[in-house]
């Protein structure tokens, strides 16, 4: 049975190819993906191909915010069933390593991520998952809403990361996909107040419709925050949001930045802040789950462009072309001139 | 000037006196009292005369959920104006000993709370408080909604004490105020779900109106629970709610038993359960405002009552008299036969 | 290849037996046992036949704290080598589950412990155990000495439990085994000052010896504590000691109680006291190790007596019969009549 | 009454005045000061003239670390007597503001600090400060001994603020005074492991000696660590410190560095650090004292020289003229040509 993918042959190229239809161990399950959402960091690594210390040396498929229906069941497969539609958590850990069984499952030396090399990711078709990583979705959830589970989760994690407490102010500094998500869950877990800022007036207003206090970057105002969230990666955002936290403030950084970011440390003494480094989430799924079946986040209002599977690349490379662009969703059960496989 | 209270001059029964026009230290305010709410504690010291240890010995002014407007400030008061609409935290730390320093005011020894013995409370016209317990509210909020951030406020901080954690499935025992406002609050700070029990369909259908799951205490679900709020003060919910809970599960025990409470602990090891016991709140009012304000908590709803100054004694007796009543809120402006001081 | 073990055939009664020698699973190691420490729920087992949900219902093999040398290893094992000498934690967990992943693997559902029924202990001359559940021993380490890391365990998880803040003063209830390691573990986290109550002075003089303040549960000071940590399972000793805790107390109850333990909650909320059941540890064998191989911790002290393999009914049974008594050894290698194995 | 003290009229200089002797608030008490360690912001003081935002800009007396006897109290003073042997805390919060109800007084906008601009420090002979201040001291307890509580705070605070866990495996990069109380600290409070790295093979010997591991900053073992304690505000330190620790590694920097600090990010995220900043420490003395007088932490063994009142300019210049010193003392009752006062 063919099942074709969006492969990235070489740097800056996609091309559809037929990858075969997986095979299943006892507890995986194939499933039909029905919507992945474009992370900046397939961009990266198809404009760049590498973050860190991950370095694409070889053919590979991208795609790792995922939603489907489970297709087939692998033998010792208990917790789902044919016929599920199901989010991915894109990460298998070893269960086995001291990370894991310490309850850091997202640390695992072993952990085996969707498109992080040399894991292939989830442009395809069908894709093999073990059954641990699906988690069913209420049906009143799309699949696209089920894809964008996974940047939900960055946010929850910055949010636990940051140790957000009731009540505290929030600044997120960066409107893209997990600024915006990040803000949304900062203000279903209880924070005071959430301001986003961004340079981008059409980030900004989609914030503002979601009910989210806005600034730009460009004319910041004098509040004081007890809490930051910095989700824009770019140089100077982190330190000038360190600064407009009160005393005992807290912050996360979130993302992996593609260079070292320096970091004038004085006068957080005074203050006694705490930073946060995070490394993507762990056992935020369900409560990911909670949230957007409640209503108390909107993952679907960021969604602003849709693609099939043919148009990977296009759906990759659109941030960097489209200003006026949010979040790109692949439907791989799509093709622009052929049918569905 | 006359200042009419509602004065409890011995055991069950109220009338209303002239107390005289309060005098003002240096960083005291004067409120007009627009909105006082009745607590169950209220009725006991009607009723029975004491709490635990608080033991009335005289004539006492009772009521502690206190909203109003700043009607003259002291002379070296900075923090309000005259005009302002203010809601008020009850108690007043000595802020100088162990308890205050390190965070935990409300266990301050020589705590000074409104309507516990022997400090008079708040139903009368005008009332003296330090300006650090006032808390400016935002136009949109009424005097009653300020009123009820008091018995909001025990919601926040049982939460706070529980351990909540973002995600948890929260079972919350009893639908009186404090139980709807507690389950509204872990709602609003994460929970993945909130179910509330009672006994009561009348109370269960305002939670319910609330968007609350509910359950009637004779017909319990199968369900199980990452944390419980126990805020119905009977014999034998605490340990039928413990049991309830799953592995590493925390609860919370909300206000003063009238007699011990008994627990068997058998079983509560294995499953390594935290139980935390409860005394009112401290930094809460901040928060409480930015719940209600946002709407993401809604306080009005649990409002059945509403009695003016003389009509006080039948405020405080309506609980134990009509079992389809939630919570009464006295206005001290407001008087039958009279109009407002 | 004989392997004698102390068979307990029915309640009450232990026969040697050779229940011939283990056969190794790819990840399993076989461990010639050196020293098995007898502990309390041994006694229980033998006299009773059950702990709360755990029944006995045919032959047992008893012991679970114990230290020895790896004789032989599977052909996956990359942890140990033969000749290790090593320490043994005796909880066997699925890696798998909820509880696991959340990094509590001591409550999976599927955990397998060492002479909790079903499973046999490690009252046996060869023992074979998972390579995960070894801990290599510095050399100043002796066998006995690594056995005592198991109720050692216990002390430490109790302390993390409880929540012990450095400064803390403490008070330990019970100066038994668990309760004298407890209250050294205590003191070696930064206890301000720790405080063991019991009614036996042979107890309360071993209790002394390793420098603890003490007292007579029958002559209590009037000096109060932040910290509580109930080692004595008798009944009202835990109520009695929460009365002794100031605002913001914290206790921990160790131990599963035979049989419900009524809680007088009253008073406590006033106090906002906190309890924390226990049930065993996790992750603390490398703690253990530290505490004792650096001298903060003396595990030796508490031996008071030693016993062969065949000796091993009257190692279960000497707590009943002499009140002089702390702690048995039980050497598996060593036989009254016979050479060791 | 004459009241000599060390005043610094002029950067770079220090006479012998008589100040007068101070005038008592009422819960005010006067200290004969009979110990005053030097500090690191002594000499800067001494050197530089600011340290942040504090300045001086006129005559100051330095000295922040201080113990002495209580000989005269104020009418309100109820905490200590006449004769009481004092360690002294420095600063003096207004027990009123956010931060001081926070349970922060560390932080409160008005905190009065000895030796801080513009407030005179405890050079002098006779101190007046609030009894609050005030932390009698053991008998066992030497003044010098007691004028170290001040820097073992920050090694206290420092481990606070880092998160330290018991087992943890420590690194503390500089063996200064900070850094070898803070070493112990973290021993004391259960580490697993400490480790101090310094260039200085003197001060490293003085660690050693304290049972303390340590490496040479140009020769580094490959060891990790879960913990970093950085206390040598050496350029760059920080940095490769936080490169040695293990995911989810947690580290504190101690002091305020006189430039800003620049700090590469990348990678921490992919460990998940947490940094902590630090600004000396609140709630500490009364763990101090326990420590201390427990024989837990040596802090004796880091004084090396002794001076009269008229030697602290030698005292203040001793750490930049004599890399063989770690720790000065100052002795106000003590003059080289005169008796003291």
């Amino acid at each position: 049975m063919s099942n074709f993918a969006a492969v990235m042959p070489e740097l800056g190229r996609i091309e559809i190819q037929d990858v075969g239809y997986p095979r299943l161990g006892p507890r995986e399950v194939v499933v039909e993906v029905m919507a992945v959402g474009v992370c900046g960091s397939d961009a990266t690594y198809f404009n760049v191909g590498y973050i860190g210390d991950w370095v694409v040396d070889g053919p590979i498929i991208l795609g790792h915010e995922v939603a489907g229906r489970v297709r087939e069941i692998g033998p010792e497969v208990t917790q789902v069933q044919v016929g599920d539609r199901v989010a991915i958590e894109p990460g298998t850990p070893d269960r086995d390593c001291h990370e894991c069984m310490a309850g850091r499952y997202h640390l695992c030396p072993r952990l085996e991520f969707l498109a992080t090399p040399p894991y292939d990711g989830a442009l395809v078709q069908y894709l093999a998952m073990d059954e641990r990583n699906l988690f069913p979705m209420p049906d009143s959830m799309s699949y696209e809403e089920g894809a964008m589970l996974e940047p939900l989760s960055v946010g929850i994690w910055a949010c636990h990361r940051a140790g957000l407490q009731p009540g505290d102010d929030v600044l997120v500094t960066g409107a893209g996909p997990v600024g915006v998500l990040a803000a949304q869950v900062a203000r279903a877990l209880g924070a005071g107040s959430v301001t986003v800022v961004d340079i981008s007036d059409f980030r900004l207003g989609i914030a503002a419709e979601l009910g989210l206090a806005t600034e730009r970057s460009d004319a910041p105002s004098s509040k004081t925050f007890d809490l930051l969230l910095e989700c824009s990666g770019a140089p100077g955002v982190l330190a000038s949001g360190l600064d407009r936290l009160r005393n005992a403030g807290r912050a996360a950084m979130v993302g992996i930045p593609k260079k070292p970011v320096e970091l004038p440390l004085a006068n957080l003494n005074a203050r006694e802040i705490t930073l946060a480094l995070v490394n993507r989430y762990s056992h935020t799924w369900p409560t990911a789950i909670d949230l957007v079946s409640s209503g108390r986040v909107d993952v679907a209002s960021i969604i602003t462009h849709r693609f099939p599977l043919d148009g990977s690349e296009d759906a990759i490379t659109l941030a960097g072309r489209n200003p006026e662009s949010l979040k790109a969703v692949i439907q791989p059960q799509e093709r622009s001139n052929v049918s569905a496989g």
